[in-house]
C-alpha cells in the first residue's frame, strides 16, 4: 500500500476501497503511517468526503481498533444518547439516571469541554471526588449493579478514534460530516447498545448551525447506527440560546439536581423528556410515546432517579449528600445579579458568547490540559421574546473574584440583547429516522 | 500565530496575511510547526491556491529561509534555464556551455530524475568524477573563471523549499500550480539572476499535460520572476515524444556531446537554441533574435561551446576525455536492436512508458535513496509521423544484461505505436512573457 498514492487518489475526488481504509487505520494505529500523511488524508477527506461505503469501512476500522461491551442476549437493553454539544447543556445529569430508572441499562460516554460548549465530564467531576475514568470490566459491573455509569472515553474503547480526534483538533480537519459521524459512532457502537438517541443541537451556539447541515450529519450517523445493529434516531434542537437557566459545571449539576427532583426549568425538562421517549421506544421500553413519557415522569415523581443517580454518584466515587446539600458542592468566591439595563424584550441570548465568557472566567479550557475553575459560570432566567423592565434582575455572575464579576458583566451585556422585539424559536425542530425527516414544529419545514 | 486557525483559515477558501505566511514559513524552518499541520495546511493550498500575495509572501520567505549568490553590478550578467522534466531531455547539459560561451555566466542549479522524468544531475553524474554538490564560494569562483557552474541545489539554497518539497512528495501535495511555482521561483531566484528562461513541458510526458495548466503555472512562475527584478519568459515545448533520441543518463551525455559537436538531433538543437535565444535577449547579451540565434551557433560551429563543457568537467572533478572518447563513459553489458514489428507510420512514442521502462532498468530512481545504472536506456529514432517498413531497425536497448533486454524491448512494443497515421505536433508550442502569451505554431490556439 503506497500512501502517497492513496492521499493523491482521495485528493482527486476518488474512493479509496474499504480494504484500503482498514489498512489505513490499522497502519496508523501501529505507527506504521505517520501523523503528516494522515494530516494531509484527513484534510483531503475534508475537501472531498467519503463515499457510503468508505465511511463504513473507516468506522468499522475505528470500532475494531479497541474493545468493545458485549453483552448477553438475557442482558437488560442498553440505550444511549449523544449530544453534539451546547451551552447550558446537562441533560446528560438527568437523562441517564432517569431511563436507567426505566429498567433500560444506560452505559453513557461523554467528553470533556473544548471551544464554547461544556462537557458532561467536567460537569459531574465538579462533584467532589466522582472519578469518570472506569474501566471497562467497572462499567460492566456498574450496569449489572444500578443500570448506568458515567463515564469518558477509556483507553480501549477505539483508541485510533482518540488519536485521529486528537490529530484533527489541531490540523484544521474536525469540521468534516463524515469525519465527525464515523468518530462519534465508533465510540458509541463500542458500547454494545440496543438504541441511541441523538441530540443534534441547531442555531449560532451549535458547532453545525444551519439545519440542513445539522440533518445531513443526523442521517449520516443514522446510516451507521441502523445497519451495525444499533436502532438510531435524532432529535434536533435548538442552540440558539442556552439551555435551562444555568451555565457553568457546579451550576449545571444544581440544576441537574433540581430537574431530578422536579423542579427543573421548562425547555430542560422538554429536552430530557423528549430524548427519553425516544431512548425507551428505540430499546422497547414502552409501548408508545404517551407511555415512554408517563413512565420518565414517574421516575421524577417517585424519586427513583435521583435515587439512582445518587447510587451512580456514589458508586464512582462522589458524595451523594450534594443532593440533598448543594453547599457541598464547591461554590463560587463572588456572586452578582445582573439588570436588564432598559425595557423592552429580549431578542436574543447568545449562547457563543456566554460559552466564551465562561473560559474567560476559568470555567472552560483552551487547551486540553488546562485546569477548570468548575465554580464560575451564570444563571440567567430570561429567553428571547420575554419582556423585561429596566432594573429588573435578569440574570447572575457566578466567578473566582471581582475581576470576573466585571467580565461577567460586560458578556452578559453582549450576549442578552433586549429590544423592541424577540421570538422565541422551536425548541425540538425536526426528528430524524432511518425512514426520514419529520418536523416536529409547524414553524419549520422539513428540509 | 494559532496554526489551527491559519488552517481552518485556508481549508475555508480564504487567504493568510503576508506576514502569517513569513511566519509560518521561519516557524517550520526553526521546528515550531510540526509537520503534520504543515502538510494539512499544505492540501488546503492544493485545494483552494493561493492568492497573489499569499503567493508572494511564500516564495520570499522561502528565499529568505536561505542565502543567495549575489554580485556586483560589474559582474557579467546571469542566465539560467528550468524545465519542468520531461524524457530525454539533455537540453542543460548544450545550453549551459553555449550561453556562457556568449558571455553570460550560468549557475544552473539541477535536480535528480524521480518518477519517469530524468535529472541533470544524473546524467552529469555519469561522467566519471564529476561532482554536483558544490558550496555557493565555489559556484562564484567558477562562475568567474568559466562563466558556468552545473550543480544542485545547495543546503544554504532555500533550505525550507528542501524541507517542504521533500514533505509534499509524501503528502500527494505536489501538483498545485502555486506550490510548484513557490518551490522552483525560491530555487531561482537564490541565484542572482539577471534573466530566466521557463521550459513548460506539455504533452502526455509532461507533469503538467494539458497546455492551460502548463500556460498558467508559466504566467504565475514569470510574475514571480518580473516583479523580483528577473526577467522572465517561458516557453512551451512538446513531451508527447522523448526530445533527441537518447534517453538514459550516459546515452543522453553523449548524444549532448555530439550536439555541442555540431551533430545534434534536430528537435534537441531547436529546443535549445530557442530557449538560449530567450536568456540572451533576456539580459541584453544579444540585440535581436536573430543575432542571438548567431551567436549561439557560432559557439557550436568554433568549438567554443564544447571546450566551455570540457573545462566545467574539468573544474568539477569530471574527466574531460569523455568529449573525445565516448568510450571514457561507463558503457551498458548488453544492447540490442529493436525492429518495427510492422509497416506503417509511427502514430505515437509515449514518453511516460519510457521513462518508467529506464526506471524498470535500474537507470532511474522509486525512492530518492536508489543507486542507478547510468549506462541503461534506449535510443529511439523515430517520431510520431515517420513512415516505417516492417523490420526496420528503429531503436536500440541499452540494459544491464539479458532480462534487462527483455523488460526493454516490450516497453518499446508497447511505446512504439505503429499504425496507418500519425503526425508531429508542434515542438515549440507557445512563447509566455509578462506581456501574454503568443503561439508560435499556426497548429495552436493562444489559450
Amino acid at each position: 500500500m503506497l500512501i502517497p498514492s492513496l492521499i493523491e487518489h482521495k485528493r482527486d475526488g476518488r474512493s479509496l476501497r474499504p480494504e484500503e481504509w482498514a489498512a489505513l487505520v490499522r497502519d496508523y494505529g501501529a505507527g506504521r503511517v505517520p501523523d503528516y500523511q494522515m494530516a494531509a488524508l484527513l484534510m483531503a477527506v475534508v475537501w472531498r468526503g467519503l463515499a457510503p461505503d468508505e465511511l463504513a469501512a473507516l468506522t468499522d476500522a475505528l470500532i475494531d481498533s479497541g474493545e468493545r461491551l458485549r453483552f448477553d442476549e438475557s442482558f437488560v437493553p442498553r440505550a444511549d444518547k449523544h449530544s453534539t454539544g451546547g451551552v447550558g447543556d446537562k441533560v446528560s445529569l438527568l437523562l441517564a439516571p432517569m431511563v436507567a430508572s426505566c429498567g433500560v441499562a444506560v452505559p453513557m460516554m461523554s467528553g470533556r469541554g473544548l471551544g464554547h460548549t461544556g462537557g458532561t465530564l467536567d460537569k459531574l467531576e465538579s462533584i467532589p471526588g466522582f472519578r469518570t475514568q472506569l474501566t471497562l470490566r467497572e462499567v460492566r459491573v456498574q450496569l449489572e449493579r444500578i443500570g448506568c455509569a458515567m463515564l469518558g472515553q477509556t483507553p480501549e474503547i477505539a483508541p485510533v478514534d482518540q488519536r485521529l480526534y486528537a490529530l484533527r483538533d489541531v490540523t484544521g480537519t474536525v469540521e468534516s460530516i463524515p469525519l465527525i459521524a464515523a468518530s462519534i459512532m465508533s465510540k458509541k457502537l463500542s458500547e454494545g447498545l440496543s438504541g441511541l438517541v441523538l441530540d443534534v443541537k441547531t442555531g449560532s451556539g451549535a458547532f453545525m448551525p444551519q439545519t440542513d447541515r445539522a440533518i445531513d450529519l443526523a442521517r449520516t450517523m443514522i446510516g451507521l447506527g441502523e445497519v451495525r445493529g444499533c436502532p438510531t434516531v435524532a432529535l434536533l434542537t435548538a442552540m440558539d440560546r442556552p439551555l435551562g437557566r444555568a451555565c457553568g459545571n457546579v451550576l449545571e449539576v444544581e440544576e441537574a439536581i433540581e430537574g431530578l427532583g422536579g423542579g427543573g426549568p421548562d425547555d430542560l425538562m422538554e429536552v430530557t423528556y423528549a430524548l427519553g421517549v425516544e431512548m425507551l421506544l428505540l430499546v422497547g421500553a414502552a409501548s408508545d410515546p404517551v407511555d415512554a413519557r408517563a413512565r420518565l415522569e414517574a421516575t421524577i415523581r417517585s424519586g427513583r432517579a435521583l435515587e439512582t443517580f445518587g447510587r451512580i454518584i456514589d458508586s464512582q466515587g462522589g458524595d451523594p449528600a450534594v443532593l440533598d446539600d448543594p453547599g457541598a458542592l464547591p461554590q463560587a468566591r463572588a456572586v452578582e445579579i445582573y439588570r436588564a439595563p432598559r425595557s423592552g424584550t429580549v431578542s436574543s441570548v447568545e449562547p457563543r458568547r456566554i460559552g466564551r465568557a465562561i473560559v474567560e472566567l476559568g470555567g472552560g479550557r483552551r487547551t486540553v490540559d488546562d485546569d477548570i475553575d468548575p465554580t464560575v459560570g451564570f444563571v440567567i432566567t430570561v429567553k428571547p421574546g420575554d419582556p423585561v423592565r429596566a432594573g429588573e434582575p435578569i440574570a447572575s455572575v457566578f466567578a473566582g473574584g471581582d475581576d470576573g464579576i466585571v467580565t461577567g458583566l460586560a458578556a452578559l451585556r453582549e450576549a442578552i440583547v433586549i429590544g423592541d422585539e424577540g421570538r422565541l424559536t422551536p425548541l425540538l425542530s425536526h426528528r430524524v429516522t432511518a425512514a426520514g425527516v419529520e418536523a416536529l414544529s409547524p414553524n419549520v419545514a422539513v428540509a
